[in-house]
């Protein structure tokens, strides 16, 4: 029975591209394996798959009973919620350490840079296997995609090292053109509902025993966003409302290089505790560019004291 | 301030000499480090660091404040204590995925190999840098250690794989013969303490919420404990009376590939249910020759239900 490879839950390119890539290296190991995902991919991820004719994974509710390769994540929360009952065999990560535990050794790649597929690629060059023209394609998007074209303070020299030699596998010449095509669909939001909005790139913390949700949403120019604002506004407090302590979301400006942060939390004071920045119903954060890096250890250290 | 590697608690060979070793590599590429221990190295380890020239790492009993690299383990129970007060940036490891979880995004090198050395070798060779001639053979006997001379079940070809490269740059002509003389240094317990012989190699294991302590000597011919064989006994029984459900000592007999168990419990049945074999003080397992392996897993699903 093939292992399947998962990401995260509310699927980005990054969990979508690394469960493809690492089906295809862990097969050509002679590890059977197979992708699949915990929710259908987003317009930028379907952008991504089109352009380099990959397919999109099937989308699973559970693993029981299953071998499982982690993607992109570590954290109990942002796994199948079945994954107890499944053998992790491998992770291949580059976020922080979750709690996701095993009972057997395992193999894990885990690096500290911008995005996963900057991990697959090496993972790609360690064991001698050529990198298909398509899967190259798409590790490369996923790097773009989580770096905001090497924007976010996530970036590393690996990841804008794996960018340049994914591009010449998967022959693109303008790798900045590329990127800034997919943010164009990422920052489309007309005639999406504010639920979708939310829902697109979010995730659940637990930050000192509080349930605590941070969604992100990068845009070309987030004035695009003007005439939404109160819906989201609304939809996060019905987000909170289901058993949340706080639920933030993020409207990141790739070009002014910032973050309006939208706030519902039941701490009126966590906010400015946590960024130095007075703010009721929102805040403009300058430089605020990613959630893991920028936003997640200040509020896990405002939360924690 | 040099990031502190550090190794799980009552040190082994492959704990104090992974955390020379990850120290010299992680000082080469250009984070300082210095290895460190949280115990004293045993007769085994003191005959190897001897042997190839190398310095016992300082014995620490906190990390608080600092940077830290684990080797060796993942588990808080193993980990220093203040290990919540320190930030962990690296992780290189062989075991099953514990406990551990960071703030930040760090770098693990984990592989379901026979020891630490072996995922350590491929380190300096994917980072392109020499493995110095006395680290070569502390590795190389760390794995000859781990995976009792390729007797244990634990031992993959990777393994086998590194001894014979780390042989050659060690210069090393004879493998199986230095690795009966180290375990015939581990072998020697004439007018050591029983409370000595049972922290050897001792590992304190969360069973379903049961705190269980398993401890193993490995012998080249275990009738030569015959004479301590009641002290041993009476020393788990009061390792057992501090707080632990169950302790467990196996007296590995590497020659006849087996274990004898020695059994404290407040269950009496669970030995039968995880191993099918009936005993009230100790009983003999065949084949069984690796604690991680043979041993905690089937412990764990016997906890378990």
């Amino acid at each position: 029975m093939a292992a399947l490879v998962v990401g995260h839950k509310n699927p980005d390119t990054d969990t979508i591209v690394s469960a493809i890539a690492v089906a295809d290296l862990m097969s050509k190991r002679g590890v059977e394996a197979k992708a699949v995902a915990q929710g259908p991919a987003v317009p930028e991820t379907l952008f991504v798959l089109d352009k380099f004719g990959l397919s999109q994974p099937e989308v699973v509710s559970g693993v029981a009973g299953q071998k499982v390769i982690l993607v992109d994540h570590s954290d109990l929360a942002q796994a199948p919620a079945d994954l107890k009952d499944a053998e992790v065999i491998a992770i291949v990560d580059h976020h922080k350490l979750g709690d996701v535990t095993t009972s057997s050794p395992l193999l894990m790649w885990v690096w500290p840079a911008g995005c996963t597929g900057t991990v697959i690629k090496a993972m790609y060059d360690f064991y001698g296997i050529e990198i298909p023209k398509n899967i190259a394609g798409g590790l490369l998007c996923a790097i773009l995609s989580d770096t905001v074209i090497f924007k976010s303070p996530t970036t590393t020299e690996d990841d804008k090292k794996a960018v340049e030699a994914l591009a010449k596998i998967a022959g693109v010449s303008d790798v900045q053109a590329l990127g800034m095509e997919m943010f164009k669909v990422k920052s489309a939001v007309d005639g999406v509902p504010a639920k979708e909005l939310v829902f697109r790139d979010y995730k659940d913390f637990d930050m000192n025993g509080k349930k605590v949700g941070i969604g992100q949403l990068e845009m070309i120019d987030i004035s695009m966003l003007d005439k939404v604002k109160g819906d989201l506004a609304a939809e996060i407090a019905a987000v909170k409302a289901d058993g949340r302590h706080s639920v933030f979301l993020l409207l990141t400006d790739i070009m002014k290089e910032g973050s309006e942060m939208l706030i519902c939390s039941e701490d009126a004071g966590i906010v400015e505790k946590a960024f130095g920045v007075k703010g009721d119903k929102s805040v403009w954060l300058p430089k605020v560019m990613s959630r893991k890096k920028d936003v997640v250890p200040k509020f896990e250290a405002a939360f924690k004291g």
